[in-house]
């Protein structure tokens, strides 16, 4: 029982550190352009910069509903963390397809492909971390104070992510841009405040 | 209730490890120059040596502030929490333009594009610290022992920065240098200790 | 007394520090190849996917067994500190192997040598937890609730990994794809949960 | 009174960041060498391997006598956190001189003064370091079970450092390799436990 607590606590204190640095090796991609004033090469940069803000932002809202969850599991066992590891897995490549998109945004057909891997990798980490939220309501692992119509609101919150990373995939074989754009808007949706136990 | 207080906890774990990896990252922008012995090419960098420790300091200065500000702060909400990540954003970009200025501080009119690129995200990270203060204190999520007199003197401190840095980016187009100059002095006002409230 | 709470608190977070950055820094290694289209240069690029994953993982798995064992013990020494310090000296230099074995895994007899340099780091990585957990035993830093049993099934366990990482650097010469799978293979087999006390 | 202890943790969180990924970072540094096998390119390479392991150990124990000494600190005050501030920027810095000796460790007279400027960053870490114990012990900000012959005893211990770090400056004029070893022998001399408080 005294164990469990620390646990948790040291399952977040690592989680948080991939988070910190995942979230903050994403600057390592931006760089100048190469031709013309340095106005110019910076504005030329613009796919660097949108794609930066995206990631940091899809980092950033996993850490908060990872956060969120957290919160409310109070024992959790060796799978939850093996899960968890799978998650940071993903979470640590991020900076990988982040600059590969940035870099191959204009290119023609390489945009195609870059975008669809970009979206496939947030699409697993949305799987990574839609089973650690199935997995700790299967296990009961959550505190007592989340109810019925509370955890099939989540399910719903936490699923309708995995739908739009695949229409994402989809419509980056129609247009990367579209393809980053609906990325960001999953961010910016789940930046907004959903109902109340998600505030918690 | 019990949940509140593990809420302030990670907030500030995740934003230490941010606030630490962007500190630490700014190393690699240092490197020692291509021509002549190697104590020139040591003494030739100044440059990155003055916007390293310039953007340290900043970077040094926001966290002891956030942190400051985080303890008086007893229940945080979401959009306290987006706030931040809006502010960790910018935290996490130091390292680039650092590094353009380094790279441009001695040539010619990219300077002044560079320094105000520079003084530009100081006070986007300026504006976000602002945010998150004003929005804490409106939504009263402050602990009692902060008074109306306390509150206006943290507005004003606070505020002074975006002042500064507003008039940086201005200055970088007569010269980068005194505009970094500026900015390091920025960082070495608030390094001194303010009224007792701030050093709580 | 009071004072040996906290360092056994410091001394985590320092460490998950390490291994969070770690284990976020491989992504550094990952690169697109240079020849053909984009999924051709991503596809060429698996040995690189591969030493990633099992790198990870195994940095991933230190770091849960280290927890296990650092919640069972009380009150850390001096000298425990300094083992840390070595198992720690190893975790971080876990992207060097990784990002050398990718490059070379395809390219003939450097291939073996790179592999056999890579379960070399792996197997220091262990013979420096091992002797952690010796000395914690020895010295009886744990907590009362392990008992003699306990104790010799968790020397197996953790002794185990030593035999199959020696065992990894001779396979490297014979084929450095069968000894990264090996490295691979101990990954998996740790992640699966041990008997009762391991999961504690 | 209930705001310091929260204080004491988020300096020490953040500054645990600070040496977590500065000692992390070190190992970009690590690259085989161009010529030959890759046996032979990693052979090649040990002033790379031996610059690594002194910076890390040299980080390692800055980071034990740091916990030791915050442990016995109470209330911290803004001027111990400024001094902190400083000591981590030149913690942070540590991967540059490291690089830049391990680069020019056989290259004559730019070994002398790559030695000289890695000997003269660990001694302004030392500096900075010292200026922090002088500081809180000036201040009376240790816990009471601390003596005034422990005092003494830790000034002695912690000024020593200083005296050969200056020493390992002029020596580098001489040998860059002994200069390096000195700096390790530091390393070790701190890593054996010292008297009973420091150990505490």
């Amino acid at each position: 029982m005294e164990a469990s607590s620390p646990t948790t606590d040291r399952l977040e204190a690592f989680s948080d550190g991939v988070f910190a640095v995942a979230a903050t090796l994403l600057v390592l991609n931006l760089k100048p352009g190469s031709h013309g004033t340095l106005a110019h090469r910076l504005a030329s940069q613009w796919p660097h910069y949108a794609t930066y803000v995206v990631s940091f932002l899809t980092i950033g809202i996993i850490w908060l509903n990872h956060h969120s969850q957290f919160n409310r599991i109070e024992r959790p066992d060796r799978t939850l963390m093996v899960l968890n590891l799978f998650l940071l897995l993903f979470v640590t490549l991020t900076a990988f397809p982040t600059g590969l998109l940035a870099d191959n945004l204009r290119s023609g057909s390489n945009a195609h492909v870059a975008a669809a891997f970009y979206a496939a990798t947030m699409l697993a980490m949305s799987i990574a971390f839609f089973s650690l939220y199935v997995w700790a309501a299967r296990q009961r692992l959550f505190a007592g104070w989340i109810d019925d119509r509370q955890a099939a609101y989540l399910l719903r919150r936490n699923g309708a992510g995995l739908l739009v990373y695949a229409v994402a995939i989809g419509l980056a074989f129609i247009s990367a841009i579209v393809s980053l754009a609906l990325g960001g808007a999953v961010a910016i949706f789940y930046l907004l405040p959903g109902r109340r136990a998600e505030t918690a």
